[in-house]
């Protein structure tokens, strides 16, 4: 069995230390002082402990069952989902006017990496009804806010997402899901969607689906495509459920992990629905989702590797093996901890300057949302929409590592399920396949963000890097550790982009053979961003004589550590991409 | 459902124009002309595509149970066992005084990657039995290997390795399991064994476990433990088998993977045994079977990788999702495959260029070790010897992210347990645990290979890279390509060891920091010399016109990437080493 605590002082450290939320002129800020989010965190902290954490197993072990057509959820989930809405964890960041509390996204974001790590199948009911909220909010009538939104923010009725189907995932423009126009202004919907997340379960009393399928006269692709709310029960005039829908679970997938999340072939057969948004624009109002997805999954990326990392820890401490190269550390005892091994400290830095720089780059992304939103940043739509693909991406892909390396800790103990290790991995695992797989993601990056806006957001980020080392420069303690390996990241990830833009236009191979390192070195540059950021902040509480002086020390260490050993990855991201198309591209596909 | 059929024509072309084992003047290699080899590889691939591969998936569904003190095994397992006996692969390259072909390791290890990439924990039943019958080949009396080597070597009787107990895994001076001296020159031994792979199972009439003991007067550590030969079933004078032992399963464990295979915690309640080798030197014993497991987990990392790997392109080729970029390649149709994107083509290129180095690699090492037996190379044990830990540590890393990618090209059906593209990575995940976790491996490497015999060994391997380069200096068309590649990465490779004896001897933990590094650019150091090899095979078929210009221009091509695009990763490596010790050390153990 593992446990989780939830990392509240490091939280705090992003928050007010270098993001300093609460000095942030934004109205819905006013209220973010340390306390305040503390008080939050900590009772987040509590719930994901104290419940969340001690169902990751049981989820995992039992998994979902289809019944005659009824899911069941895991023993103990709906009770844990009672406690998440009576504690109104689930309006968080949510509209006032819909019984949401009105918090800014950044808070959600913090809540969400608690409950994610504790418990990520559990936490994705509530995640997906997030989503389907916030497109019914962005997109929907007046009406179907009334209708749907206040009941999604308690989350007594629950929302998915349907987008794929056998045989497209991807490339939405194949669809075959029909929508059919009635005469009373809804359609009916036909067609099967696969790996629908939370698709049904026992734990509300409705799923509302919003579903992509083509109504007639769209045309060819996804310029066809139209979104639509359909609800399992119907909903009454008066609010009340009505008939069941012709919405039914053909099959429960069985997958390497997430097993307490269930994940169903939904069939609608002429089900009952009704446009969100505009006739043939679905795909945009599909993209508020998807984007708010993607973040979210970038996050539970790391979360999970968070957990995993906690318990690595443990084990390092409490496993004797062996004896430091050095001498003794435990002479009474019959060896040493495995932490005194270099290797193992390696592992566990690996891990742990990962995830504090995936936090922190997590919660800047969710602040920059909330700078847009609120008006405040002109840059900071486009600077998120860059960084979107990255924290997908490169949050998923560290973080499966980060708990591949946890787990290697453990030694052959790890492989054995009764630890909880393996679940982490198997969790983990899907965080680079679903909401695009991070391929996709890299194609987004370097195929469409690094050139809109005429490059805009792109320049902002390197300007932002060069602002950043600049106002820091007089800090001796920093330079050669931080600001110098930072300025040789983006000077490569720069160049990339150069390599780009000169041969790109000529061979569109040539940028995309290069899209993943891209993506990779891109991360690697963001996340030295942040240390350097974090290690300004840990440096002046120092010189301040400020606080806890051992954790600010460690800050710096730990970000010494990423600084010197894992930027330098820039550089063979750098080789690969310059070395072009040709190698990617040589061979026939019948030569493979 | 996955598919595997043996890579034939990549075999041939490592053993034939790669290593040229037919023109080798080893006495064993007399009959290894390519017709000889093809057919006993084609013989085996057929067993293994129509037979094993079919069971891989059910293996992994069904495990092993235990029902009152037996363990079955998944149904079709013992019906194959009987095929693999029948035809006599478990005795292809024993020793024909016991019933053995004969036949050198190298062919052994070909054959090998075929069982093992089709179901690897059906094959580890004879893996396991091949490691205990070359310790007892090699260890044992004459009594001995005339009662137990005839009935392992048609393995109607199988083997295992007892050593790790439940507080001890790689540290085993802890080991606690008694072996106390009877008056006839037996032993009983008590304690209890975990993680004992084919511990126990319905496919054999005995099981012979090789068991680490204490025995009285021994001293502390590793220096009190011996070896112990441990039949299930007691055999009697003739032969035949007399009364069961007291050794039973306590458990099985429930594992992430290779369900397939029993892994038991076995109980030894004085259990008689009888002493193998001599007394107190059991660990030198045990290094005997735990040097050729290290070269098989080494075999199986990238063994179900390729059977990962072709089945990654079978659906690459098949699904169609998006438009190539610089056009449609399937007009016709509703959409082009997935292997006209860059970036798939990227991840298939990763696997294949990988897969292809990985299998040189082993074949050369399998030849190394019949060169050292065979007494015609001095250099052959020491260079085997320091290759041991790259070839399990580094190929099983990689072949676990080579499954890992191969799961990434299905998306979201990878996820899906029917796909089979799951189980891969689940089972390979075990291999960089396994035989010394890789961190172990690379402890190995730094700690006690590097230095061994004055360094000969590694200055060996540099001088072979020298001479490769050199003897193909002639060559433009592999100089940019090859030659400079490996000559940059030798170069950094000799940077990193000579960082180590700069800095090892005053703070050995500046050396230990970097052995994971220096683990993983040994690999692809070695694994540029392989391509640099294979592109020179290849050239010089080409330009004496033989055979499929096709094939030998892959070969070409995909080194091409392996030197441009993996190579570079040594730079990286070199970079991280070189930041020493201070950022891996630098935090107390309390501020993990």
């Amino acid at each position: 069995m593992t446990a989780y605590s939830a990392p509240l002082r490091d939280m705090q450290f992003v928050l007010h230390e270098v993001l300093e939320i609460s000095k942030q002129d934004l109205p819905a800020y006013g209220d973010l002082d340390p306390e305040f989010t503390e008080a939050i965190l900590d009772a987040a902290g509590k719930l994901a402990s104290e419940v969340l954490a001690p169902l990751n197993a049981v989820g995992d072990r039992q998994g979902c069952r289809l019944e005659n057509g009824v899911v069941h959820t895991p023993e103990g989930f709906a009770a844990a989902f009672d406690q998440m809405r009576e504690g109104g964890w689930t309006a968080l960041d949510c509209d006032p006017e819909y019984g949401g509390q009105g918090m800014p996204y950044v808070i959600g974001t913090a809540a969400g990496e608690i409950f994610t790590a504790a418990n990520m199948a559990f936490t994705m009911y509530q995640g997906l009804t997030h989503g389907a909220y916030s497109a019914i909010h962005a997109h929907g009538s007046d009406q179907q806010k009334q209708t749907y939104l206040p009941k999604m923010v308690s989350c007594e009725w629950t929302g998915t997402m349907n987008l794929t189907e056998p045989h497209c995932g991807t490339d939405l423009g194949l669809l075959r899901t029909k929508a059919e126009p009635q005469d009373d202004g809804s359609y009916l919907i036909t067609g099967q969607k696969i790996f629908i997340s939370a698709g049904d379960h026992d734990m509300a009393e409705n799923v509302i689906h919003l579903v992509l399928a083509k109504a007639p006269g769209g045309g060819e692709g996804t310029r066809g495509i139209s979104l639509f709310i359909v609800p399992k029960f119907l909903v009454k005039q008066d609010g009340t459920l009505g008939d069941r829908n012709a919405v039914s679970v053909g099959n429960l997938e069985e997958k390497m992990g997430i097993h307490g999340n269930s994940t169903c072939v939904m069939n609608f057969d002429g089900a009952r629905g009704w446009l969100l948004g505009d006739l043939h624009k679905g795909m945009r109002a599909m993209f508020t989702m998807m984007n708010e997805a993607r973040l979210g999954v970038g996050l539970q990326g790391y979360a999970i590797a968070e957990h995993a990392y906690q318990n690595a820890v443990a084990y390092a401490r409490e496993r004797l093996q062996g004896r430091a190269v050095t001498g003794a550390e435990n002479p009474s005892g019959p060896a040493d901890p495995l932490i005194v091994h270099p290797d193992i400290r390696r592992n566990l830095m690996e891990q742990k300057s990962f995830l504090e720089g995936a936090r922190a780059l997590a919660f800047w992304g969710a602040n920059l949302i909330d700078r847009a939103r609120l008006g405040r940043d002109e840059q900071a739509d486009g600077l998120v929409s860059l960084l979107t693909p990255v924290i997908k991406g490169f949050l998923t892909d560290r973080g499966f590592e980060s708990a591949v390396q946890a787990q290697q800790v453990y030694g052959g103990h790890g492989y054995i399920e009764e630890q909880g290790m393996s679940q982490f991995v198997r969790d983990a695992r899907i965080t680079m396949i679903y909401e695009g797989a991070n391929g996709v993601q890299a194609l987004d990056l370097v195929g469409r963000k690094l050139a809109a806006d005429g490059g805009k957001p792109i320049m902002a980020f390197f300007e932002l890097v060069k602002q950043t080392i600049k106002s820091l420069e007089g800090d001796e303690a920093l330079k050669s550790a931080f600001l110098d390996p930072l300025k040789a990241a983006s000077k490569d990830l720069q160049a990339a982009g150069v390599f780009f833009m000169e041969n790109g236009a000529r061979n569109p191979n040539a940028a995309l053979s290069g899209s993943y390192d891209f993506m990779r070195m891109f991360g690697h540059v963001a996340l030295g961003l942040m240390w350097t950021r974090m290690a300004a902040a840990a440096s002046k509480a120092l010189s301040e004589g400020r606080g806890d002086a051992g954790f600010y020390e460690t800050k710096l260490a730990t970000g010494r550590y990423y600084m010197a050993r894992e930027l330098p990855a820039t550089a063979t991201h750098l080789a690969r991409i310059q070395s072009g198309a040709e190698p990617v591209m040589a061979l026939a596909a019948d030569r493979f």
